[in-house]
């Protein structure tokens, strides 16, 4: 589906562990003045001042996580780096370092690495970060990632995810679902291919569904946004697995009921659309689909002045007591228990 | 060869990614002040007060860094801490915190990754260290292991690579060799098992050297020590590689040369013996084994007559101009260019 251009490949044994990092980082500037030794030594040097440190980490595995029959290895250096950046901006923080370590198969050429790392260089110049070390090494099958991020906080402004209140708002940022119909879309193209290697897919009606899926980015402009905004949220997660299950997150690290309105869960266009192809409930999508990478916060009323007229924030329902219960209200006004259908990996 | 008394198998499934990750990390405190928030939310948060931070990162494959059919569990995990926390001494630092994330497929049960675990936290009450994040995933092949480490330093006591000059003195702690000659043991009993069974190894004559490589320790205590004698070496490493392929990284990050005198050179009794006994030259094998994890520094030379009488530290040769080379100078005073074996996963 995705055609290899490229057709040249140097084998990795070629340049040995050493030349291999070198090779593929030696074009990844340091910018953050808090990286005072990045690649090169036994441990990078950071140094905070008087700033909190927020560190976060998340494993990538073919076969599992990602399928590079539709997964360009440049958008899967990018993903890989993004989904821990938006960790970072659930603590309410900016991020500043990453380290990134690849397992790889002997089956990987060097340029299939070179169009990775471009992914990580991409991400890291973007989000402006610094690649400060990581490790290289074989593996017996597959390709394997394992990113730790590293951002920084003023004291005060650390969002955790056990602050929320009876009486906060819900708000979320962005709009949910794309992501997992964007995958839906790539699956269906992936088994007309293996059908007719000839056929060229047509994926011009979901663009933003499929870049939602394949680019996903972390929201660094939220974070930035609240504290233009002046304001603090009692508590944020990012949604990595589904609406259902940050919220039940939340509820559970603060003790309190939710109640979230079917009605107010913001949808693209493209979605709804693409879930009536399907013939796949919108909502259940929003609610399990995962990999959105927006963000999930309570805040204070006190607080919705401030962020009613903003199209980047939608208020999606109110925190309760605890005995009160996670609901979902349906636009048909009944309330349905919230279940999140979490992570079933193992079950595979 | 190492026989699995535990017969009781619980499935990953049952758990579930959260339950999974609650369950092993349930008994780990914390315990370091700079630990402001470990394992729960999106991110750990830490603060250093006016210390530098160091961060290094290591990835372990089963296949590749270790067999399990002689590697217990219980010595993995406290293995895959410990050669992080090695990397932290090598910038004269102490180990904080680390991460720690593991790959596993369907084949291993809770009660192995509990051994796994139970290593992990050894290592951690030992070299006081607390376990503030990770990712737990599943994996199509065996158990893959990602460690990064946080370790913090006093601005001015920080040694990176490139501190060497000439003169300087080339000094190492322990002794060499050890961990490969273990190996190499375990390696032959795992053949002998194959053809038999019923055969139980004696391994009594290598007690020494099947810890070192089934166990290894970081060298905190001489991170501890050098600061006790007041000597701050000039650069330092740690041995990962072989004696040869870190002095060279020594000498190219600080753009000097080296004589290392093969008779300095610090060998335990049990290496030499097995070495015999599988007809190999010691020397080759202290140059080139790896594993060892001992600390690699230059000192200056004033700081001699301060760590002349310590049995932890042997002076092994001196820095020169860097157009001098880095030689071998053999028992028999011939000098020889040293050569890295390197990094040769890739080409197996």
């Amino acid at each position: 589906m995705i055609e290899d251009k490229n057709q040249q490949r140097t084998q990795l044994s070629d340049l040995g562990e050493f030349g291999l990092i070198n090779h593929l980082t030696e074009h990844f500037e340091i910018k953050q003045s808090s990286t005072l030794k990045g690649v090169g030594d036994d441990a990078a040097v950071l140094k905070f001042e008087n700033k909190k440190v927020v560190v976060t980490t998340d494993l990538l595995l073919e076969g599992v996580h990602f399928d590079l029959s539709y997964v360009p290895l440049k958008h899967l250096g990018y993903k890989a780096v993004v989904v821990n950046l938006s960790d970072v901006c659930a603590m309410n923080a900016q991020a500043s370092q990453i380290t990134v370590s690849i397992a790889v198969s002997n089956r990987f050429p060097l340029e299939a690495l070179e169009d990775l790392y471009a992914g990580i260089q991409t991400a890291a110049k973007i989000y402006n970060v610094d690649l400060i070390g990581g490790d290289t090494t074989s593996s017996t099958t597959g390709l394997l990632i394992s990113v730790t991020a590293i951002g920084e906080v003023e004291d005060e402004e650390v969002v955790y995810r056990d602050g929320a209140r009876p009486n906060d708002l819900l708000v979320v940022s962005g709009d949910l679902g794309g992501a997992y119909m964007g995958l839906q879309v790539l699956e269906r193209e992936k088994e007309v291919f293996k059908v007719n290697p000839n056929n060229q897919p047509d994926l011009e009606p979901y663009t933003y569904i499929v870049e939602r899926q394949l680019k996903p980015e972390a929201r660094k402009d939220i974070v930035q946004l609240l504290k233009d905004l002046k304001v603090k949220p009692t508590a944020m997660i990012d949604i990595s697995d589904g609406l259902s299950s940050e919220i039940m997150h939340l509820c559970k690290a603060s003790d309190v009921g939710c109640d979230l309105y079917e009605e107010k869960i913001p949808l693209d266009p493209q979605v709804i659309s693409t879930c009536e192809e399907f013939n796949i409930d919108s909502t259940t999508i929003a609610l399990n689909g995962g990999e959105d990478y927006e963000l999930l916060m309570t805040i204070s009323q006190d607080d919705y002045p401030k962020i009613k007229a903003n199209p980047n924030l939608t208020v999606i329902g109110y925190m309760k007591a605890s005995n009160e219960g996670m609901h979902l209200v349906t636009r048909a006004d009944t309330r349905i228990p919230l279940k999140a259908q979490g992570w079933k990996n193992f079950n595979d």
